[in-house]
């Protein structure tokens, strides 16, 4: 019989070819359960295909739950385990399945999707994700600024379009939280097409708009960027 | 009775308790005020609902009216401070109220938005945003550059697509002015898709544009960033 | 009367006050004419706003003539300011006016916004493009390595979108060359929605081309703007 | 008669006149090859011109043979040629001509394409292709971690917008995986107008995904802009 100590190691430390294998295996099922819950929401599944995902997903759960009694066996602290955000989310995962099987309550399964933290977990140790925190600390302010900055300009790009469009448009401008949205598309230059001024007015103040919140809302992102390349840098040295 | 040094300090400096709330306490009001104007433009409003926003507009009113007598009463010098540019937003910001009760002058009322500048004024103090204007400084003339150089851009690729496109559409590319607003939303990457090349001939030459336009109108907010990680690095050696 | 070298000076250098006046009244005029030129183009204009359209063409001609005659006066080589490169754009400006009077020929007055140069001439002393002139040299073989897996990339997005979508969307995928359209729309992010793959096949195409284009078609931007603030940097040490 | 060693030279070396002559004979057949593939997609070809293009595509098959049998003829281990990379590509470009000659299938024609690879060969000694895969090896770690999170990103909001607009928007969001074309196109700020959420939770769920998903999307390109900056200096000192 195995050791509770060689379980741990197994469970914990992934340094071995045993933990490597446990470790990969977890994530291939996650990955598994994440494809299997997309396949559900195809429409026009036939009956053999949705028992085909039941069974999948039934299987799937059922190794999460060994691997949650696996869990709770070898914590020294039961309820420690139990009440950590790793432990909640592990018993979210499979706990609805126990709970609603046979109803149909696909809301309650999207906290099997939670599982997909435990793959950021993976990251935890990974030198890149590190070196993005200190990144992330360096430009902090500077973030915050221009995340503040972006969204006084969304707001008066609303209120603004809003007063020359709504006159032309009352259908699309129906109010600051219509224009809100055509705010937040225009000026993350996404551009659906189903919202924009028709008015010389409208298209005067979007060319004004766009001229100025195009660097507000894209600065972060260079910063991010220049601050990493410093990171690294002073790691180098 | 409170003395009129401690109302100043209170006012003016928000490095402790009672000046903390105080500041907090206005910019809250200001978001309810920004907030509850959108409201507002919301169609379909019921009586009871737009009675409640008339009484939030008017006790947020109020309240900024005893902020500018406060404000007026603590400054030495009455004048400069009626005279001052947050002295007339503030001023700006509840007369419209008292001018135009009764009366429905949307417009009127936009001005109330001009406080958001108070916020702004938060910022004065920040250090990002004075490593910001540091480094807007030190890439200004190449922001200068390049905006004068996009500008002629937009201009020549609308002359552009206007020889191309106007036989072709003349509904939608009637003049160069029209153009221009297509010129604007493609080299922005919005795309709308409300104004499109179809000849051949259009088509070719959008794809010149894009080509050298895209680069013209992104450069000046990669500049921004890396002037940023620049004026960083300065301040930290 | 004025000599021939106070004349020189006024139209060659901007560093005194007579000068100045002169480079600013012609940069004035240029934009004049553009503006007046964009305003000719608009559609439904009454008799009277055409007649003043053209009057103020004819007075804009006859002072870019002037000036071409003032340049040619007190130049010591004419023959070689008629063949030089501005000479040429002066020239190429006024001519189809003189000949095509009466006619209406727009195409040949497009060569009037050649003029537009003379305003990039105002740049030649300008640090900014100087140092951008050096961070464009610094960076040429990147750029034209991008620049060149860039339009790669673009043919082979246009051919691989063909085979999977020309079957099913035969008006809109007829060829490569269309194709190609769609392939400069979408990797440039403009996306007018003019065309899109509605096939799976296609979709997932599309899914891989912009995860490896957008990077190949957006880094020439980032290494512009980093190569800018390393000529910065150099110049200031 | 030429000896074997001088033609190795004429195919293998370009830094002597004959050997250029040769390599750039070669690129410009391969763009010819591109250009005429992309001519015989266009509809409503008349006989002549399909005729042309035939004999056009016959033409330069025939030199690849050429091509391929004197590489063959020159080196020193047939079947090690034969079997390599570029010694497929190069079979594969001209075996489909032989095997279908009669026969309409275009996409084993597609093989031809392949011969684009040779002109990335052409890049292997460029300075900007090695010091772009220094700077690619820089930032793999980091591009990795991004692309990573970036899938799960797109995977996440894809699940989100289908929970928020299946029920409003049945026809467009039938599944998570047409989700995910929603996510693509809206995260790359593409935007082609197909997909778009209407109900007011799917716009505020894209308000907060567009927030934190750009800048998650667009770091990668960042990253690789100031890796190569870097890589540049530490050449140069």
């Amino acid at each position: 019989m195995i050791s509770k100590s060689k379980l741990h190691k197994l469970v914990h430390y992934s340094d071995h070819r045993a933990g490597k294998i446990f470790a990969f295996t977890i994530h291939i099922l996650i990955l598994i359960s994440l494809f299997s819950f997309s396949l559900e929401t195809l429409p026009n599944l036939t009956d053999t295909q949705y028992l085909i995902l039941h069974m999948v997903e039934t299987v799937i759960v059922i190794l999460f739950t060994c691997e949650y009694l696996l869990r709770l066996y070898i914590s020294k602290n039961k309820t420690s385990y139990i009440f950590s955000f790793y432990g909640l989310i592990d018993l979210l995962a499979i706990l609805p399945f126990y709970l609603t099987s046979g109803v149909d309550l696909r809301t309650v399964r999207l906290f099997r999707l939670l599982r997909v933290l435990r793959i950021f977990k993976l990251l935890k140790y990974s030198k890149a994700l590190q070196r993005f925190q200190r990144a992330f600390i360096l430009v902090k302010e500077e973030m915050l600024l221009f995340g503040f900055v972006a969204l006084i300009t969304l707001y008066l790009a609303a209120v603004g379009i809003y007063y020359f469009e709504h006159a032309a448009q009352p259908e699309q401008f129906q109010s600051v939280f219509h224009s809100l949205w055509w705010a937040l598309i225009t000026l993350t230059t996404v551009g659906y097409g189903d919202m924009y001024p028709i008015t010389a007015g409208g298209k005067l103040f979007t060319f004004i708009v766009l001229i100025i919140g195009l660097g507000i809302v894209a600065v972060p992102t260079g910063l991010i960027a220049t601050a990493l390349s410093q990171t690294r840098k002073e790691e180098q040295s």
